[in-house]
């Protein structure tokens, strides 16, 4: 299978600690990396993760809080001395321009590269980017201020060619990609083998969600429904349930919820609040409704 | 003595590294403390560095470039959030509160606590702030934009009184900051102690002096003259000498010429371009003009 892996920079919430840092993540699909939120560090963390700056070329902000948001700057500042050249894509509401433009003019003047700012707008459910691995969906989550999840969903990939096919036929080298991509093969004196003696199927497209701040919300299973991995931000345990409600965030276990009417292959939470010195109360709560629950770590990496 | 130490919480360039953050200090004057400079990340090195959020009342930024000053609203936000009510002050050139105003009215919008900036002009050698602790004065440093210095100079205290002598003339707990600043004690029975025989003198007051990016100029040392510490920044080795005065920075080897000239007492670089993955390099060629050269290290306090 190709790689399609999430990477967690930092898996706090708004109020930073020394275990936790804001949020910020990084997914590799195919060697193309693509970044959700950019919390303050998230480029140390990137850094830390040993990931190339080089191949990231879009930035998904899912809504302008800080802990969001506050790691741009610094990061486009950093792709500056390095000396980008390709532009940098943000994909965000539109106030983040209208915010971060007087910043960029006077910070980054000069700099070897652009950024780019893509707006989508406020319950936005369109899909706000593609290339030929992935497309992006935006689709609306219910916190205090206009908010995001984003779909990431894996375009087609060809099918497999069997190894024994190519060896019992002589197949050329150049004719690799036209068989995985359906075509019969021709042998040199003229018989056809069909397609489907020479190839396995492909894989299934996978599906990563993103559920960025937000209080439970089951209308929005129509975007996570068979996600192979469900990112849900579970920033309290259920002792603090009016708290969630009123600060329009999740429990862990409304998380879990979500993953189960999903029908998600595993959830992975976040997004923990700075009370918690110990997130495992997290974990046993979400697992109790959803066993496949995993607890995001900084640093660590996730594949789908 | 009274508590008079330096924090470095980063002391990197402007390229962040694994081992370094961007610049920021925290200076501890009796228990009142002192930020200079906030880079990225500064709030979660404050936290690491087990500072009160609560004793710190002033920031001053010494130029806007973001290596100085983007982790503000990172530290803003979070003083917010744990509920601060103290007016927070930066000091800073006018153009830092045109660039963070519409952020604050933007992220900020109904925190406990107000910000307030107290702008100083370029070239400005002013007195910017005193207590009665401290006064803070700026001076131009020479960078490829207006940057300043700050020299930390501590308000003289009281004398000291001696223990054998309360214990002597069983001087009341009442008298004891009279006598501290000159009086003298008068005894039950109307006999005049002379303040000679009660005190000894107070402590020299301390300076601190703080150069942030600067190339090498030595009519500064009219500013940086005596320092108990100078803090000067030291981007690079001498084989690179040539890039530090292109980019406006200094050598390691300058800087301790500027503490020799100063006749400080000890000298304190940092600002380590990431180039170095091991800045004794920079210690060895500062130590062979200056031998009381330290070097910062992040998380490290270093007494005056």
């Amino acid at each position: 299978m190709e790689k399609f892996e999430v990477h967690i920079l930092g898996c706090g919430s708004a109020l930073p600690t020394t275990r936790h840092h804001a949020t910020s993540q990084v997914i590799d699909l195919r060697d193309k990396l693509y970044m959700i939120d950019c919390g303050e560090s998230a480029q140390s963390q990137y850094r830390k993760a040993g990931l190339s700056f080089a191949r990231l070329g879009h930035i998904f902000i899912s809504h302008l809080h800080g802990d969001h948001c506050f790691g741009l700057m610094g990061l486009i500042s950093t792709f500056g001395l390095l000396g980008r050249t390709a532009t940098l894509h943000i994909h965000a509401f539109p106030e983040l321009e209208t915010l971060m433009r007087p910043w960029l003019d006077y910070f980054c003047a000069g700099m070897t590269y652009e950024v780019e700012f893509h707006p989508f707008a406020h319950g936005c459910t369109d899909i706000i980017y593609e290339d030929r691995s992935v497309s992006v969906q935006a689709f609306p989550l219910s916190h205090r201020v206009p908010c995001s999840g984003f779909v990431f969903q894996e375009k087609p990939t060809a099918a497999h060619i069997r190894r024994d096919m190519i060896e019992c036929f002589e197949i050329p080298f150049s004719q690799i990609n036209r068989i995985k991509n359906g075509e019969d093969y021709v042998t040199p004196d003229g018989k056809v083998i069909p397609n489907s003696r020479l190839t396995t199927p492909a894989d299934t497209p996978r599906k990563y969600v993103y559920c960025s701040d937000t209080r439970f919300n089951p209308n929005n299973v129509q975007y996570t429904r068979n996600a192979d991995l469900l990112f849900h931000e579970a920033t309290f345990a259920e002792e603090h349930a009016a708290r969630a409600e009123q600060t329009c965030h999740s429990t862990a276990r409304q998380a879990a919820e979500m993953a189960q009417r999903s029908a998600a292959k595993r959830l992975l939470i976040g997004h923990y609040s700075a009370r918690y010195t110990d997130e495992r109360i997290l974990l046993d709560e979400a697992r109790q409704v959803f066993e496949q629950t995993l607890l995001a770590e900084e640093g660590k990496c996730y594949k789908l």
